[in-house]
């Protein structure tokens, strides 16, 4: 369990900061945030879920800092807020892709020990301090993985931080983790903002047709926050391009077997992928 | 409204021809079924959701007649029916894809005034008279699609028919719908089978983690029936080559902006996308 003396800083007050913020300002911790959006700092002060600005942090006093931003403004950021990194208990993320941000932090700092990287699997295709709510990470994964220097302490106090939301984690390592979620997560957006982009060149998209089919489950996802996206595709280029080269060989598959009219091999196909699917659930 | 002395045929006792036949039974209409899956029909009888196998249809007196099975079986359906399709007040169907049903249609009958062709937009990837519902189609869409001979009394009864069972009813002429199916519906299921052949085929996919991300959600539509979807993508041949291409192009697109960083078009075509989808809701 975390002491309550523990504060808490937020960089990047969005749908993961705010939701953090809260829950953790509702159990009694003392949260501090900064945002480029000022509106939502705003809003957060009148509504108490934080307590003030990052820069208000007690730094003689022991703190969590997260860094809940798109992926790539994770440089910037580090910059930014170098004089908390040293100081701070235990410093932690909620960034999407793994990898280039544990070559960027190894890179460029000597002591790794009190940073630990985390990917809560609680996003949604909303976004923004809006639509953060409390329990948003309850019953929910976070992924944790951890830096070269990262000690046992950090580790345990990162588990406890999402313990305390609400949430189980699991360890796997940035390169794994990239892989995975290029696969399981980032092709699928990229696929649905395709198939958007697709349709919207067709004339004559009956919108209640739309609303009344599986589309609008399907393509929920488009409605995720562009600058996000885009950081995920291109931070996780190489993994990108391998599983949209994997995917377009399957479609060709598919298309072929469409085309030679091979509904034996085209039956099979679906049903494999079918038992597969079910089998995961 | 219609008369309650009309009874109803049913064709395929699965998702749909089930939940019509939960509907309308309670409602106090005869209803008569057939089904290859010999368990559908004992439990439907049962379970008094008919009242008898389609041989029981009395054809003395008026009854409507709908062809709820997959788009493939239809040919064979049509023929081993042959008999009620002459002495039926309306004959229509559940099929997902048109043009081809109303060709095969035209083709080998002289008369088609009382034929006319319905698609209601309320599959799901349940299927089976086990999944079938009373309500699956309150408040749902169905398109109705005329064929060159359908007279107005049988579209009347078939507006009426779907009407009594909560749909609302749109005309589309079948090219139209085909295409439009094919970009909307057909395509979207393609590419979740796709999907998930491709995640299969990695080593290491975590059910945990599948569970807790967006996939889940879509990839539900990879869980549906192999056997209708086998039927729709041969069926609809010409319309989902098309559509693979195009939304192959959509990929390529998407893949070069990431080879070349090109962050800025590749935020443009994200955000294009997003609001394209979110204008739809």
């Amino acid at each position: 369990m975390l002491d309550k003396s523990i504060q808490i800083g937020i960089v990047g007050l969005g749908l993961i900061g705010g939701s953090i913020a809260k829950n953790l300002s509702k159990k009694g911790y003392k949260v501090y945030a900064n945002d480029l959006n000022e509106e939502s700092l705003k809003n957060a002060l009148n509504e108490k879920k934080i307590d003030g600005l990052l820069e208000d942090l007690d730094l003689k006093n022991p703190f969590i800092l997260i860094f809940t931003i798109p992926v790539l403004s994770i440089k910037k950021e580090l910059i930014r807020n170098n004089e908390l990194l040293s100081k701070a208990l235990c410093i932690t993320d909620g960034l999407s892709v793994k990898n280039p941000l544990k070559n960027e932090i190894e890179g460029k700092r000597i002591n790794t020990e009190n940073f630990i990287l985390s990917h809560p699997i609680a996003g949604s295709e909303k976004s923004g301090y809006a639509n953060s709510e409390e329990n948003l990470f309850k019953e929910k994964l976070v992924v944790i993985t951890k830096l070269s220097g990262t000690s046992q302490t950090t580790e345990d106090i990162c588990n406890d931080f999402w313990s305390l939301l609400g949430a189980r984690t699991i360890q796997i390592n940035s390169e794994d983790h990239d892989k995975y979620f290029a696969k399981t997560s980032h092709l699928p957006h990229l696929i649905a903002f395709a198939l958007m982009s697709m349709i919207s060149k067709s004339k004559g998209t009956k919108k209640e047709i739309f609303t009344g089919g599986g589309l609008k489950d399907f393509t929920r996802i488009a409605s995720s926050d562009p600058k996000m996206w885009e950081d995920i595709f291109m931070s996780n280029q190489t993994n990108m391009l391998e599983v949209i080269k994997s995917f377009k060989s399957e479609l060709d598959q598919l298309e072929k077997l469409i085309k030679e009219n091979d509904s034996e091999k085209l039956n099979q196909f679906i049903t494999s992928s079918k038992e597969f699917r079910d089998s995961l659930i």
